[in-house]
């Protein structure tokens, strides 16, 4: 029989993507118009939709598997930032025409291993043929018992600021992925880049801080632009000591042989580590968490009152007490010609 | 003040999106990592999801407004086709680098359009700046009484086949728009291009055929191609007698003009009517809901044990009542090099 030539949306989402849809009834095994799901009595449903660029967000020359999982993975984290469960996810991919199977196969892989580490099944989605880059569409569904969201909205002076595990592996995984970190030893880079390409998205985390946490938000733009959403929404200030930031043994390396990639590890974005805020109560509370979650929790600062500070909501202090300037340190935006 | 030079997302966001979301206090302004609905009890949550690239599904100098309105309809038209209620969808924006604000302010204004038409709320999303076509996907999110969907999965032989509406329109209007019907009066060019531009999801006829319909589908792929997925989800075969194929009063002069656009309205698609089959015993009543909603349900064919044709499970009579053959009437399909 001769080769074919292309290969058709139907068998992509047949081959490729339906077998992704079994664990979820509703989902039709991907034949329907839609997926219907059944919502557990008293959970509010708790919807993301994060975007992915070829070019922009991941390189055209990354694994498959790791863009898929990324793609999953970002937004996995935005429901964790909610306290919700994850419980499904469409995806819209649009493929460049240059792709072939295998990089489909890969990426359809890369998407079974997450969602299997994390528990939720593809319900339905949509799959063109793009001229542009590939741009991939996640919308990940979730629960939480009604009302009891985590939310940006609740910090209040005197509270604590928490993050979750290490800060900065994320713009320093892109950094060491672009060669610009030659000098650090191969092992650090490979745990930098490995953080940047496979995020884990905090559910469990969030899950229990629904209890103990005033705010909080993943870090996705950046550990000072994200805190800065959370002071915005809560119309408070921040005050962050620089040094209690916790960094990873590669992440420390890094900045231990260039001190310029502190600011990158406190501004890069791409840790999707929740950062939170805690009044002073639920300190024995988020102790208790951390081991629960084997997950360091780790106290770097505090929520006062608007300072009307000029560098915007969030203040750093380095290790003299003294208020750091970080100008250009607000996280990555997209924008368009005016 | 210096004119600036580049829009940022958050300026998107707050000033065009945002209003978008005024409706679903869940959406929280769009000012959170992800919205919070409270799904009504008894209730199954209905998910679709569809992606429009420019270049593709529309054209870059189509009026946003229409960009903006067929991208929302083609998803709320995947909810009719389970019978659903609308509720809200969530919108990933990937603008071109070159779209400028009036543009985006335009596709803006088309949401506000047509969720207003529809009684839908935004209620997240995500915007980004994209190297290649803009590229919007939406995920549109619905209600079905617990476990009451329409599915594509039902078609019984001698089950009648029924159409809404007019066929053939949306394939029509986009050989107008792209100069190809010159000789048809303007009149009837700017009425097919309307359709192609701005399709009317059939909420209100999906709701009501829960009760009356034994399977349903949107014509989005084209009519025989929609109808083969229903035959091929369901096991069945069709048959469509041709003559019985609703024309709105422009196709039919276009068709008269041109008999080869007879194929072009069966196979073409973008109509975004339902398609839908019931047994006899419901005729009665599907003329009730005709007369109801004022929208023409017109009965097309009737199912039929599968043929094994070698065309597809769809057999199109011509008016002698013998079989067309019609070779690459299967509907547009994405594909890849293989």
């Amino acid at each position: 029989m001769a080769r074919r030539r292309t290969i058709g949306e139907f068998d992509v989402i047949a081959r490729l993507f339906a077998p992704l849809a079994r664990g979820e009834p509703g989902a039709y095994g991907l034949t329907d118009d839609a997926a219907v799901l059944a919502m557990p009595a008293g959970r509010a449903l708790v919807v993301t939709t994060d975007t992915v660029v070829a070019g922009v967000h991941f390189l055209a020359d990354d694994p498959p598997e790791d863009v898929a999982w990324k793609a999953l993975a970002v937004n996995l984290s935005d429901l964790a930032a909610m306290g919700a469960a994850a419980r499904a996810y469409t995806l819209a991919a649009a493929f460049a025409g240059d792709l072939g199977w295998n990089w489909m196969r890969r990426f359809a892989r890369g998407l079974a291993r997450a969602q299997a580490a994390h528990r939720v099944a593809l319900i339905g989605g949509d799959t063109v043929a793009t001229p542009g880059p590939s741009t991939f569409t996640i919308t990940a569904l979730g629960a939480v018992a009604g009302g009891r969201a985590l939310r940006r909205s609740g910090a209040r002076p005197g509270d604590a600021v928490y993050v979750s595990g290490t800060i900065g592996d994320g713009a320093l995984g892109l950094l060491a992925r672009q060669g610009k970190l030659e000098r650090l030893p191969a092992r650090h880079r490979r745990a930098l880049i490995r953080r940047y390409r496979r995020p884990l998205p905090r559910l469990a985390l969030g899950a229990r801080l629904i209890d103990a946490a005033s705010a909080a938000i993943d870090v996705s733009d950046g550990l000072v632009a994200d805190l800065g959403h959370v002071c915005e929404t809560s119309g408070v200030g921040a005050v962050v000591e620089v040094a209690r930031v916790p960094l990873s043994p590669a992440a420390a390396a890094a900045v231990r042989a260039d001190n310029a990639l502190a600011a990158t590890a406190l501004a890069g974005g791409d840790d999707y580590e929740l950062a939170f805020t805690a009044p002073p109560s639920r300190a024995a509370g988020i102790a208790r968490i951390a081991r629960a979650l084997r997950l360091p929790l780790t106290m770097i600062g505090r929520i006062e009152a608007v300072t009307g500070a000029a560098d915007g909501p969030v203040r750093l202090l380095g290790p003299d007490g003294r208020t750091i300037r970080a100008p250009g340190i607000g996280g990555y935006r997209h924008a368009w010609r005016a």
